[in-house]
């Protein structure tokens, strides 16, 4: 089965908003065995929409999902191009309308005059309720293909999918992918060290580096369509460069790793100072973090770092605040301010600003301290100030993992 | 004049990653008048690329972006399928081979023999250097269309847009849009309450809302082209609903509070429980945040809200410590703990977990302190734990700037 995908949005063509949509319905897709073979972006605009239909309806494809352009404001054109481009009957939904009246009620919120347009139903197609929002999907089948007609606000369009769609897609299947997510390591050193299991899997399985600051993923495909080799894969790869890797598909970093704190009970607490308390927030992105989490110290003035962590002032000004010897002070510290089994402490220079010849902006010290270990690493990044704040997360992270779980 | 963007990769049709190259291409194409008028995506297959090809030579532009592929790797086949249908000629270049060498060997990495494919150029078209990485771009003039062949690693594909081929475009100039960004309104509350500025300006402003949970940004177009207009609209709009407005185009909340506090020489301090430092995260993430930002505690256990903050016992034995009264000590704690002139509480629950009737997920209280100013607010939010987090931390940023600086 395939599948095409069309967003439509003035905003999506300038560049002003990033296509979110298209790759979670792709991935989701996948999931049925849909592929998607085609995607593309039309701007707010009537002539334009029906001439990207036009050419969409000549490839051969089973589901087409449009998304963009339902919404209640003088910017959203598509509904009425869709009405118009496969001639649908227009009726008035009475009790929607209620049902949206009564909820800007419960709000205690006044209903703009505009959200009217919302309760605009069509006669020969199926409406697709909105848990999420006002502006219902549309469901049509067209010259043999099923169309999906989709709000372009990304909560509302996976709450649609979720509810309505997924039923009128074929079933679920084990897919014949896996992820394998390595951090620490090149995309073409991984390559060099496993490229005699690629070789030897040749038309068998095929191998997608996937490259980010956060790591390389390496995503197996196996071209038989099921899923009996890709385990076998896995093993061999493991075998050789196992250490960089932390886990498949959607697990994260930060997920990996605090799955195994919670496991064993581990406590954990986080003195930053140039991450600024980004380490903090990828661990309690997680729920389930207050298990193991007790929390973290952001000492961004040297200041803080002495009153509240307790950092000797002498260490400061012998060493300067982004050295060795604060960092790991700073990790010992929260650990005991905090009574947790691992502390960990980052200082560093996050720039643009800040470095001098000595100490380069992108220097970092990454320490952590606890359970018998206790150890401080330096790094010079050489990204931005956003980068830098993330990858010496992601290090502090992966330190944990290495030093505690490998 | 007009552009197309056509992004390579298997990952991108699976939605394995999202596309970010081709809203920031066609984000700085604008800048120099030249409008995308259609983004397509193709597989990582010599067919499937060449007839993509064939259909955007048949589209009526001056400019091709294509991205992705050219990296080293075996899954990367864009430079040979690119190499044949626009009949390039290849040659080895044996500086370019020994530059890499000596890069890798200045890093004291061992040169992955993979690498050696970077360095095979092309003599019929130009190479463009890439400061970021191994792959070249290339430029080719086919068919009146100027095409230039990217590398799909965003980091590498800017820089060398920036470096090699800002220079071939026409002159930037100042474009016909402005974007007001807003926080605390709905979309359709605000069209509603500027409805006759819109309909005053029809025919000569176009009015677009990008809804997102950061807030409404409220985007005008110039249809003359000119910017002369936009001003006058925009005064407009503030002197109805000013109040929600805190910046335009590049500002975010946080730069713009953060550079009000470094005006005023405002200091600032954060204990947070449920945002779990990504409140810190979001000021720390913009530079000069150091000359106001004391730091922050982020109190994710009550143990440490008693501990470390000194928030007293019986209040949260009362209350909870989910409570408008345990915010407001929170605020108060962390000011004099890091003797700031401002400080932020936020206690809430984040879930999925942890809410019962009383206190639902979702639930939070953001309290603010400090320059003759206390105040708690409580909020519940219904969206996920990510956007419970996001959203509180906006909400605690835009109580700063409502209260000290409107």
């Amino acid at each position: 089965m395939k599948s095409a995908i069309l967003t439509i949005g003035n905003e999506l063509l300038a560049g002003f908003t990033v296509d979110t949509n298209s790759s979670w319905l792709s991935q989701n897709l996948n999931q049925h065995c849909i592929k998607t073979i085609k995607k593309s972006s039309a701007s707010d605009n009537a002539k334009d929409i029906s001439l990207e239909l036009n050419s969409l309806f000549q490839i051969d494809v089973n589901f087409l999902f449009i998304t963009g352009g339902l919404g209640p404001t003088s910017d959203d054109i598509t509904r009425n191009t869709i009405k118009q481009y496969f001639n649908l009957e227009e009726e008035f939904d009475n009790e929607y309308f209620e049902l949206l009246k009564s909820k800007f009620r419960e709000r205690g919120i006044k209903m703009p005059s505009s959200i009217k347009s919302q309760a605009i139903t069509f006669k020969n197609c199926e409406m697709l309720d909105n848990p999420k929002g006002t502006a219902k999907g549309l469901y049509i089948f067209h010259k043999d293909v099923k169309v999906f007609v989709l709000p372009g606000v990304p909560s509302e369009m996976r709450a649609i999918f979720e509810d309505q769609i997924v039923d009128k897609l074929p079933p679920k299947k084990e897919v014949p992918y896996l992820t394998l997510r390595s951090f620490g390591i090149s995309e073409s050193s991984l390559e060099q060290k496993i490229y005699s299991i690629i070789e030897n899997w040749n038309g068998k399985v095929n191998f997608a580096f996937l490259p980010s600051y956060k790591g390389i993923d390496l995503r197996l495909n196996d071209i038989n369509s099921s899923s009996k080799n890709l385990n076998k894969v896995k093993d061999e790869i493991l075998q050789v460069v196992g250490k960089y890797f932390y886990g498949e598909s959607n697990d994260t970093l930060e997920s990996v790793v605090l799955a195994k704190l919670v496991k064993e009970n581990i406590t954990l607490s986080t003195a930053e100072s140039c991450t600024g308390g980004r380490l903090s927030f990828y661990i309690t992105a997680n729920s389930g973090s207050s298990k193991i989490f007790k929390g973290g110290i952001i000492a961004y003035s040297n200041e803080i770092k002495e009153n509240l962590l307790g950092i000797n002032k002498n260490v400061i000004v012998k060493n300067g605040s982004v050295s060795q010897d604060v960092a790991l002070q700073m990790a010992k510290a929260v650990k005991d301010k905090f009574d947790s089994d691992i502390g960990i402490g980052i200082t560093g220079i996050s720039g643009p600003s800040g470095g001098t010849k000595k100490k380069p902006v992108g220097l970092v010290y990454i320490s952590i301290s606890g359970l018998g270990i206790s150890k401080v690493k330096k790094y010079i990044l050489k990204l931005d100030r956003k980068m830098h704040q993330e990858v010496a997360s992601y290090i502090a992270l992966n330190m944990i993992r290495k030093s505690y779980f490998v």
